[in-house]
């Protein structure tokens, strides 16, 4: 079993040698401009360590994982446009758009996704890339009742725009394992808890949505409620989930 | 064997009684608005009487007929975005951004191309969905050369931007089809002059493109070439070819 950091590195050397699709021609540099740039890779990493303690080498989960990140970087190139979040900046650089004009960004996030679509493909069964189809469609409603402010409620918003993506780090991981559906149950509930947790705690760093709606203490106190049923849905499995566990603990107390 | 015609029905049949993932709560009036508006569904026509010529029935060649469809839509939904080709006006009425605003329309593109993996996904086989992956890529490439104007030359240009999907219509019907790949080659053949035919005549309706490189004569002088050597690569396809055969005449005649 690997570390979190060692599957960090692990994503980072997978995505930085990617070769993507030749006919792309010099759309390439924008897709590797939005792959880039120090993301911190949790999604990759919780979907690799799910496979390892699945029973599965990560190296075999790697095509997965990082084509649930090719997903991410597509939503935030699309979502910074200035018809959207209008964000010039992102991770201290120029947002897509703002190194490459709006045309070439929506282009690139249209490669990102495409190209993930490619890499979930790339397993012998087509479990792989159905969840990823349908955490992508889940993200896209999400994200228009966000622009719109159409969602029925707070927690309906970010179980689409950001859970489903969470989610579906531990669905691919299991369609990769080959996991028997009987068995994924315990799982799924993992899953279900990570994007929860990872909103709320980005509220507080940000200052914002549940900050907001609860107070730092009322959302520190949901963020911590969060962690522990995560922990308690990890040892309702039977397995070895000691990285996914020290992952939980991680995204509960991060400050960055 | 049905008509190009009553394929048509059953493709615009399908595509209009498609169930959209409900996830995607009100965004789904802008996808479904984008995928009608009388379209002449060529692709999917395509796609169908391949997997009818190729021994499977057309039904079952469905959800990969509208897969194309949708990734045809997702093109023109972003194509039309004020940031490309800033077209206000399509098929007679406001296009998709004209309609629901840039960023609705943002999403409605990303939302087809999600739905539209997710039907060729229906399939057992990856395959369906890896060749339209491929496809979407390839187009994206040319998208990106047309409005950069870096593409090396014309035939690369049209190649990508049209000629990939046009192939994937007979792709995806070989692998709805489940046609051993050593008896592919043919079928590849006559998929790969769709696009070519396609777009020269494109061109002589707008009186652009070939028509300003090859002057009208000579770009009606190639569309007859195109259509001459797609029908010679159907009669080298040891079926019954006849409906296939008739929609390459309709292309090539068409006046609309």
């Amino acid at each position: 079993m690997h570390s979190p950091d060692e599957l960090r590195e692990l994503a980072e050397g997978y995505l930085t040698e990617l070769a993507l699709t030749p006919e792309l021609h010099g759309q390439a540099e924008s897709v590797r401009y939005a792959v880039g740039g120090g993301g911190k890779r949790v999604r990759p990493v919780i979907c690799l360590a799910t496979a390892e303690a699945a029973g599965t080498e990560a190296e075999h989960a790697l095509p997965a994982a990082a084509a649930i990140e090719l997903v991410h970087s597509f939503s935030l190139v699309h979502d910074d446009l200035p018809a959207l979040d209008d964000d010039r900046i992102r991770r201290g650089r120029p947002s897509t758009w703002a190194k490459y004009g709006e045309a070439t960004a929506i282009l690139a996030g249209d490669a990102l996704l495409a190209e993930a679509f490619r890499l979930a493909l790339s397993y012998s069964t087509p479990v792989v890339a159905r969840e990823l189809a349908q955490a992508t469609l889940g993200m896209i409603g999400g994200q228009y009742l966000d622009i719109t402010e159409t969602a029925p409620d707070e927690v309906t918003l970010h179980r689409l725009k950001t859970g489903c993506l969470f989610a579906a780090c531990v669905g691919l991981a299991l369609g990769v394992g080959e996991v028997p559906e009987r068995e994924q149950s315990p799982w799924r509930a993992f899953g279900d808890e990570l994007g929860l947790l990872f909103q709320i705690v980005d509220d507080i760093l940000d200052g914002d949505g549940y900050v907001l709606s609860h107070g730092a203490d009322g959302a520190r106190a949901l963020a911590d409620e969060a962690a522990e049923r995560a922990h308690e849905r990890l040892h309702a499995i039977d397995a070895d989930t000691s990285v996914l566990s020290e992952i939980v603990s991680g995204l509960a107390t991060r400050t960055a």
